[in-house]
């Protein structure tokens, strides 16, 4: 069984559900969490600067005593820049998601990693992570098809983020549903592979105000947003205070990847793979310990670099031997 | 791009696939089909004896032009002895699918690959094959939880090929379908991953008969069979050979592969993978052939032994490179 030394950087939601999934792995350890927040305490024990991983004249004091760090910030403002400091003393494990972003994300890393003799997996989660491996099987068997992917439902980070920052809004939440009509058709295998997001999903907002605020107002800036709301049937619903912390904590997710394929005149198959999470964070934590577990074989095997789950032999994944998994799983 | 020429040996139904699969990989060449078969004519052309790829003294004609041969006989009489015959010479791939016997064939197709300096991929298709692989990656990310397969509705050969051994039967198929109850209480997650095959399937069989044989004594003989049927929901249904030629040709199969796993305390998280499978020959046969390309590519790195789809990284399935993978699936 592997032995492996795992930090956690980053002890937000993410970081909390890396450090759940770290207690159900009987081969990892974990040997720190690193956070920017001061006197944070962990389910684990004291926190420690998230300075001594990314300052080069602090990081002495870990070095050879961590396998793999797990990045746990956001992609907005602090992965791109995090994973390459981690990468230059470290093997790192992220969850880089900003897909437009993703190749020059990739680039980075890749130097980063290789200058330092690291290894580094990049976007590793569900979407991009699992669904991606759906996808890329699914077009690697049935190379004359078409793919769709829905999301949800469930609550979309980015898109909450954006409606608080509209102004009278005091918190905001925002719910992508797949339109069950649309949703069938692909089953059904009745689309063809060019649905846009918004062909797709519907986006429900839930939000409270701030006193004085013009209900009328803030959701015409929410709906008419471009890129997040704009091209989108989109509902506002405003609710009160005390609604919006009864009901609208929850970080439940999931959706579908779909393919249908031809291998001949008159003869098709379908694939189908459907998640559905109670916890977001939670989930997107256990798929980084897995990967992490992955990275600390891989990097022993002599790999360096950057990478993603495209490029990892599944069975590294799982901390069962080759043999048992072949008497077991195959 | 790849480019890598395949060669199939065995040209029944799994052997057709495999052709069909070819015609639509851009990178891969068909240049040979092996069979035992005298003066069969395939879709592309004279088929060859299968000893020129057997037989040491026959297959010095073949040395040097296969990249990879594709092992397309059965797991009952053909695979465990044909797969090292061929690793022995030349890259491969199968399908073997018999579960007990998986460790053993692995074993012994990998002294003959490491002796040979080649590289052989078994156990390939959908199960063993895609499920397994979704086998692994559920429970590589949900630990502590509890995973379910059913197949079908679909034809097992190997059934079929039982039932077609009663004196007295002429003609048989058997479909395996799963408990509709049983099936949806797995989706639910209900169920607790200790169910026996025959507590999800039911058996279901269509039987054309010799002149003067006596029904009953043939569905007795059937329902009663050890391993294949005693232990199963076991329908008989008898019927005219002009109905069985008309309604029982199909290949149709699928099945599913779920899992429900917990991440922490009242925090649970649904995995579910649905193939649903105009015809099983030719699905296998695409997955065959996605395996050949990988086993091209690894052979080229360097890999040598027995392997299954658990070592593949999956980006060398498609015959995309890693950076547009990146881009257009992660």
């Amino acid at each position: 069984m592997t032995h492996a030394r795992i930090a956690i950087n980053g002890y937000g939601n993410l970081g909390r559900g890396v450090e759940q999934a770290l207690s159900l792995a009987p081969d990892l350890e974990l040997v720190g969490v690193f956070t920017r927040r001061e006197g944070v305490m962990t389910a684990s024990g004291p926190a420690f600067p998230a300075a001594e991983l990314t300052d080069p004249q602090l990081r002495a004091r870990w070095a050879g005593k961590i396998d793999v760090v797990i990045n746990c910030g956001g992609s907005k403002s602090d992965l791109d820049t995090q994973t390459p400091l981690v990468a230059s003393g470290f093997n790192v494990v992220d969850s880089f998601d900003t897909h437009a972003r993703i190749p020059a994300h990739f680039e980075q890393v890749d130097d980063a990693a290789r200058t330092a003799g690291t290894l580094a997996l990049i976007s590793a989660g569900w979407d991009p992570g699992l669904f991606s491996l759906q996808r890329l099987l699914a077009e690697a068997v049935l190379p004359a098809g078409h793919s769709e992917t829905f999301w949800g439902p469930g609550l979309s980070q980015g898109h909450s983020d954006a409606v608080r920052r509209v102004p009278g809004v005091k918190n905001a939440v925002q719910y992508t549903v797949p339109k069950e009509d649309v949703r069938a058709a692909a089953l059904a295998g009745e689309t063809e592979g060019q649905l846009s997001a918004g062909d797709k999903h519907r986006r429900i907002v839930y939000v409270a105000l701030e006193n004085g605020a013009d209900p009328e107002a803030v959701r015409q800036a929410i709906v008419t947003m471009p890129n997040y709301f704009a091209e989108y049937e989109t509902e506002v619903h405003v609710i009160s205070d005390e609604e919006f912390a009864a009901e609208h904590t929850g970080m439940a997710h999931g959706g579908d990847v779909i393919r249908h394929g031809t291998t001949s005149p008159g003869t098709s198959h379908a694939l189908h793979f459907n998640l559905a999470l109670d916890s977001n964070p939670e989930f997107t934590g256990s798929v980084l310990v897995a990967c992490a577990r992955a990275v600390a074989r891989m990097h022993a095997r002599g790999e360096r670099g950057a990478v993603t789950l495209f490029d990892v032999p599944p069975a590294l994944l799982h901390p069962a031997s080759a043999a048992q998994l072949r008497a077991d799983l195959l």
